[in-house]
């Protein structure tokens, strides 16, 4: 019998290529060998103590069923509140919908926003799962190459030359993965004004913010109110294996939206509704700027240590926890380096492959998601690594 | 400005109707009023403590992490001893998809399987998401009206028939939702020879395995190797708020299932993972099989109470909690009675409007899924409000 026919959709979208090197990092260290993890996109805390008490507590009590779609209304307010304390923005909370992850927040948009065969701009490089999630609904991802002259972030003078009156939406992240970059509000305004024009919708992933160290990342709400932004307890608040996110609409969105989160997910996990309204009490909001302050220097080892290596690495990385190098002073594909590096020396990076069309080979990302001994060690052995030659 | 244009599928997507008499239910209730709940498709039981405690004690251990993306492997290995155990059945653990759902898994099925502009058979009435699933997807959902003669399940007789050269796809559930009958042995094998023969993929959803009470189900993957098959922990293992489900693909499937489910949602929710291998264990599997007890009784009490009072139920319905009831010897508007059944009489059903496109005013869903006492008021009260006209 001939096997059933595999939706194109599902030849077009790509894996991680990251996931063979992990797969193989742990072998290694199955076997022994002690491996620098700076490949990994995942803060490296456990859920802080008061969030995962008060997941304890939501078992306890009995907070185990299915939850109203758009979120639990106490949460809702909460996140209202945090636009409100942290930014002075007033925000609806009806616009606040409440999801499984970020990951659910760009599906929603995107199946919201993207008719099959109209086309999406992402920059590139970029979080590697936006392409996948247009290629879910059949619309059409349109790489726009950023580099260092934009800080890596598709600006309004990128977008204006990729767009076309088949444009449905774009889709930025500030801070952004892999880069650590942040749009500027002048960008923001820029993009909106563009989406506005072309009657296209502006997705701003914001699932970074919080993570900065110098700049304050511009609030999208505030620079382009029409947008969707996309937001997460996976970094910040250090909630990743609990999948929870939330995305705001446009009042006209907000129905519309609803109806998709029923249908595709019915609600968002129960408990990590009721633990996530831990995140904004002062114990909580103590620890995540302790671990903000261990990010940060975190990176003011990183960045310097890896430039005196030869890794290029140009303007300021303000935010998550990146650092995305140019190596073409070092090696002319990243991949085979970033192999090497793991099996020689023990270190485990992530080649550009994931991130970008434009020039996968001339780079890698480091996350510093490890503590700064392990960063100090990483540094070693890729300094011993590069003189080996 | 112009608003950015919505997709054309979010005005296909249809919101559930039931949500507004859940809404009026609750502002009843909050007025004072006792509301017999017949309209609610999730277990009434917490989920059982065993599984509680190990949530809590997975979150005490630090289990908070992003996981694989296919799932935690000690699950998907119990998953395979669970196939193995019950229904005698030697399941790959590599075949085996921890999902966010059986939500999570319908998605990835059908993004798996269908095409934009290919048609999926869905029988009607049937599970209201699916159809959205398959919008989701820009494929076309194509309804095949079940009745009485074929125990509101889609036969290969009737599937023949709506079959055609661009179907991608039929999604059959068994026990069913609204319905609560089984599909045989023989339908399934017939159903998979059909789908061979179009290379279409069988997707059979068992989410309601478990909750029979008298024939047992067939299983999809002794009958159909090749079908995709979709199961839950939220209904007969009590779970629903923790968003927990699972798929088995065929072996050359998975792979892409693996990395559709990396991109739409990173990994299932890890205290959830950790909490079910909780119930695989013997203490939860005797509240699993006492709960089961209890909606047998619930069964057997409401079906013979509602046929008396004029409501046809067909045949038997042997699992899930719900009876599908022909109300046209009481009305000819299901959905207006069900408005006034709430508001004069207190009692809460869902109308077909929800379930099916062939005959929705005629039929009316109740849930089992409310204690005996409760059952028994609401009879009373079914019996008063249509002696009362
Ligand atoms: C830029 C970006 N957006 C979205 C996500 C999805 O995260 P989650 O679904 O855990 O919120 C990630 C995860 O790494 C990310 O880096
Ligand atoms: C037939 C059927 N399939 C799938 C689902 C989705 O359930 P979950 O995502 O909680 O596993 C439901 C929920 O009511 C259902 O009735």
């Amino acid at each position: 019998m001939p096997a059933p026919l595999l939706a194109a959709r599902a030849h077009r979208i790509q894996p991680f290529h990251v996931m063979a090197l992990l797969a193989r990092a742990r072998e290694l260290e199955a076997a022994g060998r002690g491996i620098v993890h700076m490949e990994i996109g995942e803060p490296d805390f456990p859920t802080a103590e008061p969030v995962v008490a008060a997941g304890q507590r939501a078992l306890a009590d009995g907070h185990t069923g299915y939850l109203p779609a758009a979120g639990l209304p106490a949460l809702r307010e909460a996140i209202a509140r945090h636009y409100a304390d942290r930014y002075g923005l007033d925000v609806d909370p009806q616009r606040i919908l409440v999801t499984p992850g970020a990951s659910g927040a760009l599906v929603v948009a995107l199946a919201l926003a993207a008719d099959p065969g109209r086309n999406v701009l992402l920059p590139d490089p970029g979080y590697p799962c936006n392409r996948n999630f247009v290629e879910l609904v059949d619309a059409l991802p349109r790489a726009v190459a950023v580099g260092p002259d934009d800080d890596y972030q598709l600006t309004p003078a990128l977008a204006e030359t990729a767009m076309d009156e088949t444009t449905a939406a774009l889709v930025v992240g500030s801070p952004g993965n892999p880069t650590g970059t942040l749009a500027t509000a002048e960008s923001l305004q820029g993009l909106a004004a563009l989406a506005a024009h072309h009657r296209a919708t502006l997705i701003v992933d914001e699932i970074y913010h919080g993570l900065q160290y110098g700049r304050e990342p511009a609030q999208a709400l505030a620079h382009a109110p029409e947008a969707i932004v996309v937001n997460s307890f996976s970094k910040y608040f250090g909630m990743t294996g609990w999948r929870l996110g939330w995305m705001v609409v446009p009042e006209a969105w907000a129905t519309p939206a609803e109806k998709l989160l029923q249908n595709l997910f019915i609600s968002a996990s129960a408990p990590a509704q009721y633990a996530a309204l831990a995140c904004f009490g002062e114990a909580a909001q103590e620890i995540f700027e302790a671990r903000r302050e261990a990010f940060r220097q975190r990176r003011d080892f990183l960045l310097p240590a890896l430039r005196a290596l030869g890794f290029r690495i140009p303007g300021e990385p303000a935010g998550a926890f990146y650092l995305y190098a140019d190596v073409s002073g070092l090696t002319d594909d990243s991949f085979a380096f970033a192999g090497d590096l793991l099996e020689r020396s023990g270190v485990a990076a992530t080649p550009g492959l994931d991130f970008e069309r434009t020039a996968p080979q001339r780079h890698l990302r480091f996350a510093y998601t490890t503590s700064l001994p392990q960063l100090e060690q990483g540094v070693e052995r890729l300094a011993a690594h590069l003189a080996s030659g």
